[in-house]
């Protein structure tokens, strides 16, 4: 078949969805300890290798095509990916969408930074996307439940959620907190003043990565060039009007609007708007993203009041607007015949609402019982946790036998402190002296 | 309707082009002080927030569509991007121009790093948007004063600024340097050894995520599968040309061509490209390049001679290499009918000349006299620049409450000096002192 | 001629390869330490800067059409790219070739890191690309040689390279071990503790720019949708892959995996499914890439064995994976009408195998020898290596006059140490002083 148009979008859009996984790496990277940071991308990237295997391998074959009960497609359908370039969709879109499988599971190790075994994750990342995300796509996308032929869809009426509000970021969102429930707090949680992001910049890079990559994500599936234009201004209004909204939240509540309020601000006006993004005017979309932008803004502080220690707000930006952008359909959607009668401000009635309630609150479940039973599994078998001294070494070290950076003096480089010391804690070198006292040694 | 080519490469195109604000963040805030560098980046970020809400609500409208004596266009005809969708051009070129809108108020910031009160620049943004870059594009683009049936344009002849020359470049330009003018250098200007890139890694960085944007940049409007090869060949060429010029400059005139040279020179090249980019051959882009290379190279010098505060040569290279592309186009475009009989080394005589020098003219006139106007009533009313201070202190710490980096020893982490002793510049806790002898304190 | 799906898809794919230079920067700039980075990302911001130059004036013209003895095309034919844009194929093709001839030239000089005259390599890049990329490119894809009509495709049988195994990575692993062989180690290789990546996230950050890049790279030459959607898969799931096989293969031989090696195996992958992309299945490339990464991983331990310091793997990386590549085509590759008989596994039997072995026979003893010419001419007269201070001091300052970064203390800004110091190793300045206690001097 010769390349059309819509061959090249998806095609270009999976490339996208796929950097932003490692843009999401860098935005959680940058907001941990300079210890941990390493550890924090490598969740992502250990993501990318892992779910990448798996979606060749049986992870397509289940998120699409005859399914059981409505759940889940059969897994050894198409098996390694054999013969689905002969299908008119063919090759292209299982592309685009093993993207978003692999950018799902990475969104959950934001929330347990700096304490998780690296073993562990790479076991959870398989069987995760496996029993949860694989599920959950198939029942609102490959015909499932949710589906306008599904049980609920026909019982309720038809879920929108065009980009993965419920099958991405509640499901996400939904899983950090399970797995922080299990797997507890840092060390020093809510008291260590050290507990502060080591490169901001790296977090307005990933946030940056993240925005670019989601005109992807939200704009590959465009059927029309009309959607597709409507799709790419909302991707740009949501997350510009939250940026805004959290910078004002933080304003008036602590007197300075932040760099990380702003990165994250892009990020939950994202978040909120991909469910929603063909489905809303533009003007719908600015409010969407200051609503989203002012309650994560708000929401991200609950942590310290509730105890629980989502290190990197996986809940507090995906699960909150998440769940925002999802219900909000029910309020602001155009009617559009065939679609949808139009949300609660457009005269559609509670129609979608309930619609969207019932999907946001089917996903929620779903996500915390498997999760918590996945989890546990791991858990209390092999252990999801490194021991107190890993954690209070860096897990970058105790893990993976590297520090993220070797800058020597003011970043000159120089004699750096030997590895050995910044494991045991001793600095009795000469080298690390002369380091300390600004003079570059000369290697011979 | 369906989707197109040219509707993927439009979409594609502006997604690459706002990507190029936050890869501007890297590239000024690579070369600010580590004290001011979130600021400096928080600066291009809030432009892609209030622009983007901006260019929504009324933006778009005042820049295309039925003038005001063919200087703007009206700001309530297409409100809220109400009704666009149902235009042939659509929802998908209005996103292409937000980009342009978003990236060109960005631009000036570079000029006042350190310095500018957050909260100034805020209202700055949408002020400066809404009365100099709206009516400049109309005027150029949207069928106002310069275009084929306009005054100027009937006048003086069509003056070719295919992707931003006047309306993008000469534009910032010119309000950095009234800015400049407006707020004052910075406390140590020309004297302190510590203004200089603090991170040129980052530096590098944006200027390799702005060439990969300007493909789209330049290219996004491209009508046929030549021009559009033809541009993207001289955004190849030019930028190429330019690096070499200004790290041969540097190599003659201070003995070590520089990093950062090499950044600034293929933004110079970009810049001199953009408005000529589809009316010259490669091999003019490649003298115009090497031409904007050296002209730049060259140019930043003279803040120091002339004692204005450029800091991070805003005018040195977008206004003066801005210009070169413009004024150029009147001596090296190619002869094409119906758009330019050619210039006058293409034997097209002095008409494309004098079209071109018209144009720059009234763009940097009246961008100095408005920005003039909306700066000083800024800076009259609530003040455009930080206290002595704050300024002392840094920006970073002192408006946003924030450092850039958490290192530590060489990087690996460990104790960090307090924020509060930061901020007070007192240091005498234990931890800041296990910090500066190497440990590794362990928290519990 | 109107722009279509395939324009508009060479042209993002062309783009997207330019920006795998600058992400080449980072993976090898983050590899080396701190004081060597800069010259480091020089070494590939440079090659866009003079090979784009070059390709506009004659290598696009070297790389095909009519050609002398099969092996070079003519540099006066298109010089300049003088009438191309008449041709069928246009200046789009040449912007994709170009990005290629760029980045291949770049690979090479992560071998040479911290000890190359920054003026012999910018006589190196010129010369080379001339001499031995571009008849490389026009013996394997511009109808010399090993085209299907070429003497050694008609009598071997013609060998698949479809995005660059022999071109690109063979050629360039090639050239970066002659080219160690001839410049020698860096002073302390294999002894000093220092030898040691400085800011492996940077690492991190080019292994996704390269990978998000690579399915340009792959892909820009697709015919079919069906191809494409292959290329895409098999772009994703042999680094997968190859991202497990090297972290599994750290994991038991040192006990850890490690940052570097998941950024070091994706790339791994990239390098080996480069020429087989339109030809394996995905479960082809899925074991290719398993492969490909142990064996890198393993490959990359030699150089300490026998002693050639290669110092940022680019032999073990891509000179091995690259020949793995190109061989297993013999083995895996998908029996194809006009393209290839299948690989042995696939029934194909040895005429593709013995293809393939020895297209990258040739492209070893071609790229060794001619490499080994241009590096001795220059070595012998201005000399390849800094002198033996240079190398101590760092290249950055003693070449650039730059450093990195200039972080102060804890990367919080304030005083830095002054240039002169850091150059000398002498410290006594008030500045300095106060910088190691940790405060944050006013300046005035």
């Amino acid at each position: 078949m010769e390349l059309t148009a819509g061959h090249v979008w998806v095609m270009v859009a999976a490339a996208l969805v796929l950097f932003m996984t490692p843009g999401l790496a860098f935005f959680y990277g940058g907001m941990t300890r300079a210890k941990a940071a390493l550890n924090m991308m490598m969740m992502s990237f250990i993501s990318i290798g892992i779910v990448g295997v798996v979606w060749v391998l049986w992870g397509s074959s289940m998120s699409s095509g005859e399914g059981f009960l409505e759940i889940v497609g059969n897994p050894f359908a198409t098996f390694g990916l054999e013969g689905v370039n002969a299908t008119p969709d063919g090759l292209i879109k299982v592309g685009y969408a093993a993207t978003f499988a692999i950018i799902t599971v990475a969104l959950i190790s934001g929330a347990i930074a700096d304490r998780a075994k690296f073993g562990a994750w790479s076991i959870f990342v398989p069987v995760w996307v496996t029993l949860v995300y694989a599920p959950l796509a198939y029942m609102v996308w490959g015909g499932g439940l949710f589906g306008t032929e599904g049980v609920i869809g026909k019982a309720l009426g038809h879920a929108i959620d065009f980009a993965g509000g419920t099958v991405v970021h509640i499901n996400a969102g939904v899983a950090a907190l399970v797995l922080v429930l299990i797997i507890g707090n840092r060390r020093g949680f809510g008291k260590d003043p050290n507990h502060r992001p080591h490169n901001i910049p790296f977090v307005m890079l990933g946030a940056a990565i993240l925005w670019f990559g989601w005109f992807g994500f939200n704009g590959g599936a465009a059927a029309t060039a009309e959607q597709a234009g409507l799709i790419w201004i909302n991707t740009l209004a949501a997350p510009a009007a939250a940026m805004i909204g959290w910078l004002i939240t933080e304003r008036i509540r602590d007197g300075h609007p932040t760099s990380l309020g702003a990165a994250s601000g892009v990020v939950a006006g994202l978040v909120a708007i991909t469910p929603a993004c063909a489905d809303v005017s533009p003007v719908g979309a600015l409010g969407l993203g200051v609503v989203a932008g002012v309650a994560s803004a708000l929401a991200v502080g609950l942590k310290f009041r509730w105890g629980f220690d989502d290190s990197l707000d996986v809940v507090g930006v995906h699960l909150v607007s998440g769940i925002i952008g999802t219900v909000a359909i029910g309020f602001i959607a155009v009617p559009t015949e065939g679609t949808t009668p139009g949300g609660l401000f457009y005269g559609g009635g509670f129609t979608q609402l309930w619609a969207q309630l019932a999907a946001a609150g089917v996903a929620i479940v779903f996500s915390a019982v498997m999760t918590a039973i996945i989890a546990l599994a791991i858990h209390k078998t092999m252990g999801f946790r490194v021991s107190t001294e890993q954690e209070n070494v860096g897990v970058d070290l105790s893990l993976h036998a590297e520090t993220a950076y070797e800058f020597g003096v003011n970043g000159h480089g120089g004699s750096f402190q030997p590895l050995h010391e910044a494991m045991t804690g001793k600095s009795d070198s000469a080298a690390t002296k002369a380091s300390a006292e600004g003079k570059e040694s000369v290697q011979a």
